[in-house]
């Protein structure tokens, strides 16, 4: 293990949070609130913390194998989240510094779980620095870094290949740098697009501009006691749409960029997802309409509803219009497992993404056929390309260590005493980076009545759902920091 | 697909099925019941449809390669159970037919969730058929069948492998047929024990019977509204221990009688078995101890159900001595984790079982390590053997259909209408063959508040629990039954 490039890398992303937090303090300047000095000096630690990392560990080899590529991305993110916390726990907004981790990892990981059980309380600078963590989780930081700094040799592609989500990462150009530098435009571009439209619904900028983050990020942090609830339907819908379209693999609007617009069209993953959500909003529809009648009115507010709180769970935003708490079981069990599923690979979406749920559907299918010609060879095909060995292998991996970590999270919650239905969602939503779950921690609640334990745990949670659990899972194995 | 093969198969089964009726119709007729007449007709009907299967299909290719068996398993336990429901309906002791070939399928794969809301209405003739079920089902009929007939070339692997629980099945000696034979002699033995063993505890002769095919075969199905609540401590550790020695790999018992004992006693699936049964109940004593105090008298008490209920639950048997709905949060989603472990593979028991979590433990480190050292060959060791390739692949092809199926049958089951604890513990119990669950279904609940729709689906869900979904899902699947 070269741990002076690990720590290099880590210093290098210190200082782009200090940078970054000097956003919300001139936010908070505009506003003229005390906050602004809390989140400055924050800037300052981020800073200084990340120039005296990157001095101690300036000589040495720059390169990056996988296990360094692991190892940056995971305590990147653990570090960031550290001292991202600050500016709540500085300004005392958040007076326990558990919570205010809590807080920031559900920010960067675009979880959008919250311990805040009034959110009026913050200022306009903690506010813009709440929901902007999501937006610079989205993409991805080192991502983020690999498109301003110029790439070092062999040392992008295993950074990007740890913090991307999805089970397959395609480089769309032959360059990491380049294809960092075009992913990060089309999402500025949407998010400026998106902030824009608010506008035009009559929402304030800043609500716009933190909305769009939260959105754009699938991170789901809003503003208001009942999220989105209070905005008008125009602005709701904008939400949804955006919602829908950050869910998709953004190499696919790169495709439509260049003008192939064909090969986008033609992916798999993006009908079954649009598929799936269809049919869920249908289902959800008819199941409110025959259980509820008509409580939300009008079969336009019912659809909208559904619409909302169907895309912002499956792209697991985390936004919500209404407290789907209220609706039927089935529409609750519907929501709960279409967290599971998630958005596309190469979205900002959590969850298993579609595109795994595909490879596995064609995994079973073929070891079905296997079962039946036990001398066949059978290959699992996706996206018209045959889909590598290890690739069908490890994903079966990935989903056993899903499970393993998903019940060893549930048992260790259970230990705060909530009955199982928030206990399960609880877990459920932070480890899909959904937000909110039902009971206790619904659309209404908050995580805050949690244990110090818990939210340490639901913390890593967050963490292991954004990175796809391998980059912190062998970062805290020894052996991936054994010599040789 | 030969389907001469199948039916001919099926017609043998019911034959049996047949015979084996001539039991509890004997022990009405000694308790003077008027159910010996339905037990008789039911008799009657299984032998004939059988007689007839066998007459149209007795010409024919014998050969039964992998889909034969997969069909000929399936197809038996779905006619066994839908013939073995006839005498609680003809009875009119199950009005509903659908109940009752809920509660035969429940029998059969050992499962033990019952519909019936007071179990004291039941005759002694339908009591015995009822917990004979069980005893049939967990060591598998199809495999009695093998041990008591000549097998026919290449015949009787392929019905093995269907039958039998587990991600590997070996063979103890070189023929099937022995194999069948020493699995079921030991099977009988350890009953005839166990029922000795009860009697000693002033048990009756009939409840120590019935007690003792539940226990064996893993199932579960009481005779009193509080399951095994009322009896001796000395009753309850009996079944204990009964229960917990039912759900190791009954392939140890046979080294240990043929001498090998120092084999038998290095499995590690059997070390890590009793490690986690040890562990949950020193998890659980705790939990009730620091929680509720000393709810139950004495500590020797609290320690006797404890140990009852993680055996009874992780052997999937499903047995109770208490409600264990009124535990503590972390005690009943311990419970609900060892719902989805299960026992040994070539036990009696459900669930995923010990050997798959192992494998699956080992796969993911395996591939934890080829992601640091790429190019790497690392091999997956079980048992002492290096598992095939395709053995590692189509276990994570079981998570995955797993998985699928659960959330299938969740969201199907969630139109009832009851909370999601109840919904998720009812699914649950019934796929890993448990019985009880939390909420309404747990032990002192029943099932007989799901919906006619709910009732069928949780019976397939029970049959692909049993059977572990590939021949069930294959037999649904028309390609299988496709000429070539």
């Amino acid at each position: 293990m070269n741990k002076k490039i690990v720590f290099y890398t880590v210093g290098r992303i210190l200082q782009i949070e200090g940078i970054l937090l000097l956003l919300p303090t001139v936010v908070s300047l505009i506003y003229r609130e005390k906050t602004a000095l809390h989140l400055f000096l924050s800037a300052l630690i981020a800073a200084t913390v990340g120039a005296i990392l990157m001095f101690l560990n300036r000589k040495g080899d720059r390169k990056i194998f996988a296990r360094e590529g692991f190892a940056s991305v995971a305590l990147s993110w653990i570090m960031m989240s550290a001292i991202g916390a600050l500016p709540f726990y500085l300004s005392g907004a958040i007076p326990s510094y558990t919570s205010a981790f809590f807080e920031t990892v559900s920010g960067f990981t675009t979880t959008g779980a919250s311990i805040l059980p009034d959110i009026t309380v913050l200022s306009h600078g903690l506010l813009f620095w709440r929901s902007f963590t999501h937006w610079v989780g989205g993409m991805g930081v080192l991502v983020f870094i690999m498109a301003i700094f110029p790439s070092e040799s062999g040392r992008s592609v295993h950074i990007m290949r740890a913090e991307m989500p999805g089970p397959i990462v395609g480089k769309l150009v032959p360059k990491v740098r380049e294809t960092a530098k075009i992913l990060y435009l089309i999402y500025i571009a949407m998010t400026v697009i998106m902030t824009v439209l608010l506008m035009f619904g009559k929402m304030s900028l800043f609500d716009s501009l933190l909305h769009a983050f939260g959105t754009a990020g699938t991170g789901g942090f809003g503003m208001r006691p009942d999220s989105v609830g209070g905005y008008s339907p125009y602005c709701q819908w904008v939400i949804t749409v955006f919602m829908l379209l950050c869910g998709i693999n953004f190499n696919l609007y790169y495709l439509i960029i260049i003008g192939r617009f064909r090969s986008a069209v033609k992916s798999s993953e993006l009908w079954c997802y649009l598929a799936i959500v269809a049919a869920s909003i249908i289902a959800v529809v008819i199941n409110i309409t025959a259980t509820l009648g008509n409580v939300y009115d009008s079969l336009s507010a019912t659809i909208r509803h559904s619409a909302f709180q169907v895309v912002s769970v499956m792209t697991t935003t985390g936004f919500s219009t209404v407290d789907f708490n209220l609706w039927p079981e089935f529409s609750k069990t519907l929501l709960l497992v279409l967290m599971f599923i998630g958005g596309c690979a190469g979205s900002t979406a959590g969850g298993l993404k579609v595109s795994r749920l595909i490879l596995m559907v064609k995994t079973v299918r073929r070891d079905l056929k296997r079962l039946i010609h036990p001398r066949s060879v059978n290959t699992v095909k996706f996206e018209g390309k045959t889909v590598e060995n290890e690739t069908v292998e490890s994903l079966g991996s990935y989903f056993m260590i899903y499970a393993v970590v998903f019940f060893v999270m549930l048992m260790v919650v259970s230990f705060d005493r909530f009955n199982l239905t928030t206990t399960f969602s609880a877990v459920v939503a932070c480890f899909n980076n959904v937000g909110p779950g039902l009971g206790g921690v619904g659309p209404l609640g908050n995580f805050s009545e949690f244990s110090v334990h818990s939210k340490w745990f639901l913390s890593l949670g967050m963490l292991l759902g954004r990175l796809e659990i391998f980059p912190i899972l062998l970062t805290l194995s020894p052996s991936t920091w054994a010599k040789k």
